[in-house]
Formats: structure tokens, sequence, C-alpha cells
């Protein structure tokens, strides 16, 4: 039996930069994959997504200027050429990490993996169907997430789309119904609406991006229902239909209404089916997150990363993880894991992220909390892309900045300075010991940390 | 006569900054001025030029997408009623200046002022002439540069142009001439050349952006000869001559050509004339440039900030030393101003950014330098703009980052994280520790700290 230092399954933003770091690190290392290099964030998640946000951007410009009667005009995407781009440029990404793993010498095994034993998986090979068992030290199991479904609707992929079926859709549907107010509903809902689909948004919790402040929700949804957006909050599907080639969905209190597609975009479970975890006695919880400890040990020298162990389901989070548990492979760390705020953004042309705590989250630790606030209408960046709506919020303990969340016009461009604030808890006086470059977006951040609080 | 612990004479960036700190601070404070408040900044300067590059956006953006033939689309500006939504926003802001002034009992005179000894001014009213001395404590200086013509090429501000005057024209010219490849050379001409307008750049020096780094000087130069701009660096302009409404100039070598018009944008001087500078034995350099000392000094009580003392002429600069000085009236420092690095954007479809020391900088004091760099050319967020051109580029000295420098669409959304970057000299294992988010521009710059030095 072959035997690694490492393997890794799952070849997403974790397994990818487990594997590019454990081979850089000169560990034997094997990475098997069932699907296409990437995972979702590549393929059919944040990339994908962002390229159609990118492309239609003209769009949402041309019709905010349009707002302030300062200009008029049309952009019309071929939307088949824009698919074509999506797949050329993903395809260009996954050779391109294919290579780096090539250059670092890990081996990629193409195939599905499921676990043997404590020390062994087996690989049933992709092409024919031959299995393998490959012995590790080492394992670390990064196989993502995919859409979830409350039964009465699953997707028919043809009417009734998961998040994967809609970047594939030949032209803009009349109608679109989005069950689901995160980010991946928000963000798939701008682009379609910018190509003319009219959309209604249904979100089960009190209001859309439920995960976030309630002030940034707020105004994204004032932004969403400028822009013709049926709203229905606090309501839940009982069950989506599809009749005559319409998603017919039916809500919790009876009301029903048609739409040429839907989209559920619900929530995520984890990918652990067919793994076989029982062979190395390894646990999960909930939909079937596995359970990691401090050190994101989920067995015995069995790591489980990103998505998979249910801590944060993005990217960045996964490459983090990743990162962290090369280390400690490699005995460079003994730390329990602990990244500080991860960042997260949605996209699109009202923008959102956070970092950090709420101010709900640290009240409900017993923290005494203030609030700092801007808002950005008296900024002149966000004014020249007549965008004045939108606020940055800053959420501090004991003199220390423990969060911040924004919303508004390119919002997304600040997530990385918040991130450095959080995270070193600036004080006041440090801001004012920082020049802020005029003008600029970020002086908004400026303010709103320089804002009284209260 | 009527004393003041501290008069202000000028309202831009700085006079305003020094203002509103001073009246906070509860100092007897009167501020001078003799145009519109808020000076060269936001009345002809920073804000109007943002707020017509912000509103044109979408044309550049539909080209970026055209290019790739994913879309085609246009939009037509209403120049008339862009310029008109340019004063509503100046005017708003030149209120708002006026009614926090006016909350903090700064008294504001209207009038121009002159030095009547080392410790009094008179201010002509602007409205009748009367002229009043005033005592003061402290004295600052603020009254800015305004833009500079070398014999031969005077403005007639109908055919030959100053940046003023470029705001205010009531269609886009089919060609204009650009003497001076600087900031506001390159923000006016991507202005005017999203309307439709031929332009013509001509630059005494080798390159465009010429106080920017070599490379990023290259990026420039590829896109706007992308975008037909004719470029000519190193060649001096010997006269430019208003002849049958067409601007002729001629270049030292004796070429000559014709544009509708032209705009000279070859520097800038201090506005000094009739401050009478002599009543307080108050020394200039240069063009005129206020001496200074390392508290921002010109004189016993008398300090001079912003563009006047000739050190940095950045708004920002402007604000910072004010509110350095302030500081220093009341006896919170006595340190020097030692403000580190000063961020720097010049803005449009290229973008270019500088904080810190360039790398030529750095070698010409004897240290030694490595560099890093990462290209935007596989950066998602890049790609989706259309916009793959671009580089991040970080100089470093002895394990420190020493300066950053990046060019390319939408890099001035950096800027304010490079100067953190900077401003605390980070190493490479502090880059390591922060948690960029995925997908954002941000990562081009994780991407640079991280990459080989060499």
């Amino acid at each position: 039996m072959q035997t690694y230092d490492l393997i890794i399954i799952g070849s997403g933003p974790g397994g990818y930069a487990a594997a590019l770091a454990a081979g850089k690190a000169g560990l034997v290392t094997a990475l098997v994959e069932s699907g296409p290099l990437g995972g979702t964030c590549l393929n059919w998640g944040c990339i994908p997504t962002k390229l159609f946000l990118g492309a239609t951007e003209p769009i949402a410009g041309i019709r905010a200027q349009e707002r302030l009667r300062l200009a008029s005009g049309s952009m019309t995407v071929d939307l088949p050429a824009l698919q074509r781009r999506k797949d050329t440029m993903v395809g260009a990404s996954r050779k391109a990490i294919e290579q780096s793993l090539t250059r670092v010498n890990v081996e990629l095994i193409r195939g599905r993996a499921r676990l043997a034993s404590p020390t062994s998986i087996i690989v049933n090979n992709a092409d024919n169907g031959e299995e393998t068992e490959l012995g590790f030290a080492k394992l670390i199991i990064a196989t993502g997430s995919s859409p979830s479904f409350f039964p009465g609707m699953e997707p028919d992929h043809q009417t009734i789309l998961d998040s994967t079926d809609l970047l594939d859709l030949a032209e803009a549907p009349e109608s679109l119904a989005i069950i689901g107010a995160g980010a991946i509903g928000l963000e798939m809902g701008q682009f379609w609406e910018r190509l003319g689909t009219k959309i209604t948004l249904i979100e089960g919790m009190d209001r859309v991006a439920p995960t976030e402040d309630p002030e940034i929700s707020k105004v994204i949804t004032t932004a969403l229902k400028r822009a013709k957006w049926k709203i229905s909050t606090g309501k839940k599907v009982a069950s989506i239909q599809a009749e005559n080639n319409k998603a017919v969905v039916t809500l919790e209190d009876g009301t029903t209404f048609e739409a040429d597609k839907a989209l559920v975009a619900v929530g995520r479970k984890p990918n652990t089916e067919g793994l076989n975890l029982e062979a190395a006695a390894i646990a999960t919880q909930g939909r079937g997150w596995i359970t990691t400890d401090d050190c994101l040990l989920a067995g015995e020298n069995i790591y489980a990363i990103g998505d998979v162990n249910g801590r944060t389901l993005l990217a960045h989070a996964a490459s983090d993880q990743a990162e962290y548990v090369i280390r400690h492979i490699l005995e460079q760390t003994s730390d329990p894991y602990g990244p500080g705020p991860i960042p997260g953004c949605i996209y699109g042309s009202m923008e959102a992220i956070r970092t950090g705590f709420t101010a709900e989250e640290l009240t409900t630790q017993g923290k005494t909390v203030t609030i700092s606030r801007a808002m950005l209408s008296a900024n002149p960046i966000s004014q020249s892309h007549g965008a004045p709506a939108g606020l940055v919020k800053v959420v501090w303990s004991q003199g220390k900045v423990m969060g911040i969340s924004a919303v508004g016009h390119g919002v997304s461009h600040l997530i990385t300075l918040c991130e450095v604030v959080v995270k070193e808890g600036w004080t006041r006086e440090k801001a004012e010991n920082i020049v802020f470059a005029h003008p600029t977006l970020d002086e908004a951040l400026k303010e709103a940390l320089l804002a009284q609080q209260a």
C-alpha cells in the first residue's frame, strides 16, 4: 500500500491551500479530487458570481446616473459570451492550480475517496472505477459543502434551480423567485435584475441578510425595493412546484405566486456522504458537520477544514485553516486555532461587509458596548457614483474596536482595512494617527472611527 | 484692535481643519477667507474631478466589456446637468463647512488678509473694501496654491485653459491638448476622453506621472495609448497660441499641432501674493513657498500649513498639518511634525497610488532595498472589470515595508490599507497573519507582500 505523509481530500480553497503549503514544506502529499479542481468557490461560487457582477456593473452605474438625470444609456450583455468567458477563466484557473501543485510535487489523484481505516483511505478512480487503498500519516478532510433544501423545494434543475444551475441559464428569465436572502440570493438576484429579470425575494427570517446587523439589512432592503424587487420577509415557503414551465411558490400562509424560475438558496450541507467517517470514528454534529477540536482535529491525525467542519462557510476561512493545519502538522505551532475576526462580504450594487462582532453578539456576552457610525451620504466618492445610501458602523468595547459593519456602494473595498482595525483592536487615538487620503471612501471609516460613541 | 487667540488665513482643507480643531478646543478663533469656503480642493480640485470621473465611470465600464466582446452599449452625459450638480454639491459642502465652523464658535471673516506686523493682520473687507486690523496670539497661513505657467503658455481662459476653466466648459471639445502628465492632466484627460474628446498629452519629463515609480508610469502609458491618447514625453512646449479659436502648440523641437482647447497643468505656485510676508520677516524659498521649521513655524507664533509651505501639495497633508499645529499651539505636543508616509492617488479608469518611499529614493539614501510584486492579471476582481493590467509593487528594507505603489483599475481603494502597512513597517510575518477576504482586489496586495523579494 502506497503511503503519504499527508493526504488531502478536496481541492477547494482549503484543500488546495493545504496541498500547496505541504508541498512547499516537502511533505510527501497527495490531493484527491473527484470533481473539478478548485471546488465550489472557483467553479460555482465566489469567482463566477464576481465575474457576472463585474461585467454587468456598468448597467447599475448607468441607472444610478440616470436617477440623478445626469446621463442616459444602456448596455446589452451577450449572456452566452459571458458564460463562455466564465468557463475560460475558471478553466485557466484550474490549470494554474494543477501546475502549481505539480511544481511543489503534490500528487493529484482523480477519484472519490472514503476512509478505510484510521490510517488509510480508498480512492475510487474516476476513469476506470478501480479502487486503491492509500495510507497516510496525516489526513485533511476538505470536502466542502453543497446547497441544501427543505423537503418540498428540491430543485428539478429546469425550473426550480440551485445556485449552480442558475449560472448556466441560456437567457435571462422574465421573472425569478429567490428563496433565501443570504449572500447567494442577494448577489445572484442583483446580476439577473441587471439583465432585466423581475425578482421576488422570500426570506423566512425577519429581514434580508439575516446574519448581518439589522441596520445593514435595512439599507439593503431599501435599495432592493427601489430596484423594484418584491420582498417578503418572515414568511416561510411551504412548497415549490414546477407547473407548465413555471415555478409555483406556496408560502406557509397559503399565499401563492408564479415565476419563470425559482432559485433555492436556503442553506448548505456538509459534503460527508460516502466518506465513511465511521472507519475512523469521526463524529459529526447538526446536519453532519465534522466535529473538530481546538486544533481542527477530527480524530487522531485527521483534520477537517473549511465548510465541512461548519465553522465558517467562507473560502478565505478555509484557506486560513489550511495554513494553520500545515503549521500544526509541521509542529511549527501547538497553539489552538485562533484566527481572530473573519471578514465577510456581500457583493453587488449595494454591498455589505462585516468583520468582528456585532453589538448584539457582544451584549449577549455581557460586554459593555458603544457604537459610532458615519453615513455615506456626505462622502464625495459615494456621491460621485450617485450612491449616497449606506453607513459604516463601529462597535467598541473598553475603548477598542471589536467589530465593523458597513453597507453601501463599493464598501467591499474597505474589508481588509476593517479587518486590520478589528484584529488589532484599534483605539480612537490610533485612528487619529493615520493619514487617510482625500477624497476616498475610506474616509467614511475614518469618520465612523472618530465619531461620538454612544 | 480686536485680538484673537488664533487667526487662520484660508479655508481650504488645511485652514478649515485647523479652525474646526481650534474652535473645539475653545480657542478664540477667526478664519479669514477672500474666496469661496473650502479652497481649491472643494471648489476646483479633488471634489469636482472625482464627481466628474464617478459620473462617467459607466462609460469606461461599457468600453471594457465591449473590448471583451461581452456587451455593447453607450451612455450619454448631460454635461450642463453634471456641472449644475457639481455646483449644488460643492455649494452644499460650503454651507456645511460654514455651519460646522459656527457650531464651534469660529468667527468667519470675508476679505483679503495681509500681515501688518508680527502680531497683527489687516483684512480688506470683500464687500465694502474697508480695512480692519486684527491682532493675534497665533497665526496660521493656509492660503494654498494656484496653477502656474511657464512664459509663452499663459491661459487666455477661452482656448488656452487652466484646470479651473476646464471644469466649466459648456461642451466637450473635439480635441484637447494637455500640457503636463501629472495627476491633474491625467484625471481631467480621462474625463474628457470618456465624453469623446481626442487627447494629446505632452510631458516635458521622460514619462507620464513622472513623480511615480517608472513601472507605474509604463502601465498608465499603455492604457492611455490603448484609449487612443497621443502621448509625447521628454518634449518641452515652447509656446501655445490661440489662433482662430484653436490652440496652436509648438514644441521646442519645432513640431507644431492644433487642438480645439489646451489645458496647461504644469505645476502650481504658492498663494503668497499680497500677504505682505515681510511685515513679519517670513522667509520663502523657490517659487515663493513659505519656509517652515520642524514644527511648521514660519516665524514667531506664525505657522504655515498646506500647499503654501510647499511640503506636500495634497489636501489630506494640509489637514494633517492643521491638526498637528493645533496640538502644538495647545502645547499637547512639542515633537517636530512627523506625519510618516503621505498617501497619494491618481484617479480614473487606470488609477495609481503611492505611499512611502520608492526603491530609487531609498537607494539614493544608501539603503539596501528588495522588491516584491504581484500582477493584477490573475486577480478575479480585476478580471471581472475587464481590467487585468496593473500591479502592486512593495519596497522593503531590512525586512520591513518602506513603500507601496500600485496601478490598475480601482487601486485607489487600496490606499489606506497600504498606508497602514507602510506606516507600521509590516514584516512578511505580519502580512501572513491577516485574513484577506476572497475574492478581493486586496488579495493582490497580499500576494505582493508574500511574493519572493528580489
